[in-house]
């Protein structure tokens, strides 16, 4: 957040092998087991349903209008990367489309993450280049200022370091700390664990007040049933 | 909305057979037949497009971050039933997810309208398990305050009691005050009545100004034809 | 703008196989080679994607809630137009469903670009019939109060003449003067000429950086690569 | 919220003492003591700062665009009368100027609440008749639809039975239905006894933490204190 | 809307003295006169309460971000403008201070009006130059991409021409069309002629529906009165 | 962002006679100074104008309807202090009223920057302890669920870390790092020494195209005068 005109070329990014474990389980378990926090807004939403992603950040910081960073950011992508944009003010212009998406993927991108607008979106889907994006906007964009890559950027309410884990599926974007990749991807793994059994429960007809025991709660807490 | 910490047993539910014949019309044609209100606020959106559901209202009212109730909630639906929840304040956190989803169908609901956020929605659309709601977000919640069940409910912008009838489709979700149903079953029969007339007329090429003489009333209002 | 009551009957409208050139370009390519104005505002979404129109607009100024001259300007519809429609003031009713869908198709319409809320999506998606929209509502309309048809309007931030060209996809919907179209599809036709070679080359990992020869404007701005 | 064109001449007002009483406790204390529901969305803001009213409620509903059921509200209005005014569907039209006020006024309406714009907001400073509004605006109105008066109303996301207690300030608007006025006065003068010692020892630098005896609490919940 | 890069020097004024005419009747009964068009959108709001301005418009077009234009729009300032800022894709940033202010003033503009950001606002309100925006903010912008100057603009929703006339107070920003100056004030000074014993009749007492003879209209529309 | 249930106890502050100068300056012109960067998103407003603060962040994250966390953090605050707190996901609920503010004022705080509601603002108005929020509401919340205090925050899209300068005037919201208070300081005051002889100029009529000798780089860039 407090450089501009920096390209930081060395990141240390989070264990890509970890990071597609963590993307198996999905945004709302990653959530949780990062005890729910690092969730972007949910204004961010997918340009089409089904895509499920992970990777390791490659963060760009942009003015309104202007996307003159993006090409900058597109040489420091390798294979597992998921590029995440933020805007130094809110702007829903369309920083990003097709031939952008052309050049992320060849470079490895897996998918792009931006705290704004994003066009082409038809040819972005039949690619199945996948964007998480605030808006869709035809409205194109300048190159004229100096923005930054790989500094700590602020998108879409989350804060994100170059090579954080970036989840992303149907339900949003979370953000996991590189550090935190590791516990977050084994405190997902017991959660799970038991998920199996407590749906089929629940699928018998058994109530979660009872799966969960929280009559004596809701009791404690002053619950009244009436007629 | 007068009362917390209680949940009514005892609702007297729409009759169902009615609530069926409401919801076949869908949801523009049972909010004229209500004479125009009733309908929620157009944020409503349904998770999957082509849902068309029909049910009786069970109503929760949660808290800001809190969906303790919702399993409350779910000891109280009976099969035809529709869960309308709303929050006392503002909220776009995911209140409901799979787990609940599977608790919900499996006693008997329908479906789902929240004045909030919904998650797993992947899951949820594979489940056919139709959910309302204002925005889609991964934020779980916390189990810690008491809120009602079937009380009157305030949901996005419409009243809704216990055992009201609930239609929602792509166009949004429509309330029809239980002791209502009959009537407005009748109303919109007689407004389908003529409708498919009146569609081969306007596939013909026949005017609306024409079939509905308007011609008459547009020119005494004032309106002018120029060059 | 400035004209209440009144029908325009005559309008000089943009050469139609000049149009579907430019619809085939696509929103984003017709909005820069236009010099990127026109575009209206992002919140304009298509009910159904993977639509893509051109037409000539027939232009609809009405009132918050009432579609009266919805009916008005049926009439002025020739084979070819786009129906344009603005309303006096922001809302979000539903102002067409499928009755008006299947008369403006009978009468030759592309599609309805409306600043305000549709109906009947179902129907509409199962007709084809595309509609770009502000949101999706089955709140019904009145028709008490004269508005106009074919005067100059504001139509989600974009002023339209009628006549003028409409472009709309799934990136949004731009307008293009009658007196412009022609230059613009040369403008876009330019535009596409080189885009082939340019994505093969991105898609073969040559970065934009290299290809639109930008380090130096980079450099001379300031940009500094770091470790 | 279900009858239009209807107007109820005969309403059962909430005791106008008690809700002087209340309205001296001012928005946020009548909130709590009611149980932390009946709120108005907070988009509700006064058009000067200041004015701290109480009432019984008129209630009216009226169409977007259309203020016609205003004036037949205002002969409904007894001495002591909030008018509070809801809109079919949202609307940020200007339903409400200085002609109306100075009939409201004379009728002893003490303030309007309306989910909608209100104009002459200068005026309406100049002659001290309060307004709460989702917003400004001089946008006019027309008279061609029939609404009602005096049925139960959703207003900014909140209840209103025609004769309940409204009281709204710099904080809001709350909703107290009449048949919970008096026990909201007592649980409000309850609440407010010992807030005059608790401000005392804030004051004077003790901590909530310890003045609510808020350290085991926290310690249980697992609160860590680091360096 | 149709040229960038276009500094448009003669420009036809509306007539002065007749603007001010126009803005002594104030927004709202200005707007009426037109006929209830030409509003801007009630986001627009001034900095500080009671200016009351009218002017001839001197139109800006800008780009998100980027404010190098409003200097070439300084030069073209006459006494008696008001300048009108319009933005080619929505942005929040602020666009205009108080060195600029200064310089605005120092060449007779009266006012701004920007469908954007503004600060230094303590200071313009200190030195009384009022500004309609839509909202206050500190970020800066860049001087790097040209718009243009006395092009027609759409600003907050309403078309503006150069030598338009504006009329701005605490209801708003209503833009009057050049040629229409005449009748509107016209129509106005006939609008306030009856006002001030309309404005009696209803401080004695007397209601509207008397005064306006609504009763026979609203029984033909079946309004019913019950207990 | 990523520790809940912790307290931070020692934290690095800004040096506060440097924070002082920094507010002398006022929220544009440090941010300016800061390169354009740390501002907070415009809709943070201050309850009452004029208020002009700088102090060390104490930060707190809250969770959506839960103010508990506030009472700890008052523990933590030092003089010259401001809180900012954060909640983990969007909420508009009063966290902070009246007591809180006593409390807080007492422990030495200068102010209040919240990414949520506060109420009691009449009260704080008199008190003069200016809050900087998201809007006001007298929405009460409850004390039930962990946050954090003095972890690195995301506060209205600005990250703040504790003890990190804030700058908050009646134009937003400022944050700067406290290892850059002194070079920002150093920047603004280079800013500011011209501006008056700016001023000055600007004020007896000269244009900034020739103050900023911008002439040539519009017309390099393209701009045509026209009549």
């Amino acid at each position: 957040m407090n450089e501009l005109g920096v390209v930081r070329r060395s990141i240390k990014r989070a264990d890509l092998s970890l990071v597609d474990k963590l993307a198996a389980f999905g945004v709302a378990t990653a959530h949780e087991a990062m005890g729910r926090i690092g969730l972007m807004q949910p204004y961010m939403r997918p340009i089409y349903p089904g895509a499920q992603v992970g990777g390791t950040a490659v963060t760009v910081l942009l003015h309104a209008g202007d996307n003159w960073m993006m090409h900058v950011a597109a040489e420091e992508i390798e294979p597992g990367d998921v590029v995440v944009a933020a805007i130094s003010s809110e702007c829903a212009d369309g920083f990003f489309g097709d031939l952008l998406a052309t050049s992320f993927k060849a470079r490895g991108a897996r998918a792009l993450v931006i705290d704004a607008g994003v066009r082409d979106v038809k040819t972005l889907t039949e690619m199945r280049f996948p964007v998480w994006s605030k808006c869709v906007s035809a409205k194109g964009t300048v190159k004229a200022t100096l923005g930054s890559v790989n500094v700590p950027v602020v998108c879409a309410g989350a804060l994100v370091h170059p090579g954080d884990a970036i989840v992303a599926d149907d339900d949003g974007v979370v953000v996991v700390p590189a550090e935190r990749v590791q516990e977050t991807v084994k405190a997902a793994s017991a959660r799970e664990a038991n998920e199996a059994e407590k749906r089929a429960k629940l699928a018998a007809g058994v109530l979660g007040l009872d799966m969960y025991k929280m009559r004596e709660g809701l009791e404690k807490a002053g619950l009244k049933y009436i007629d």
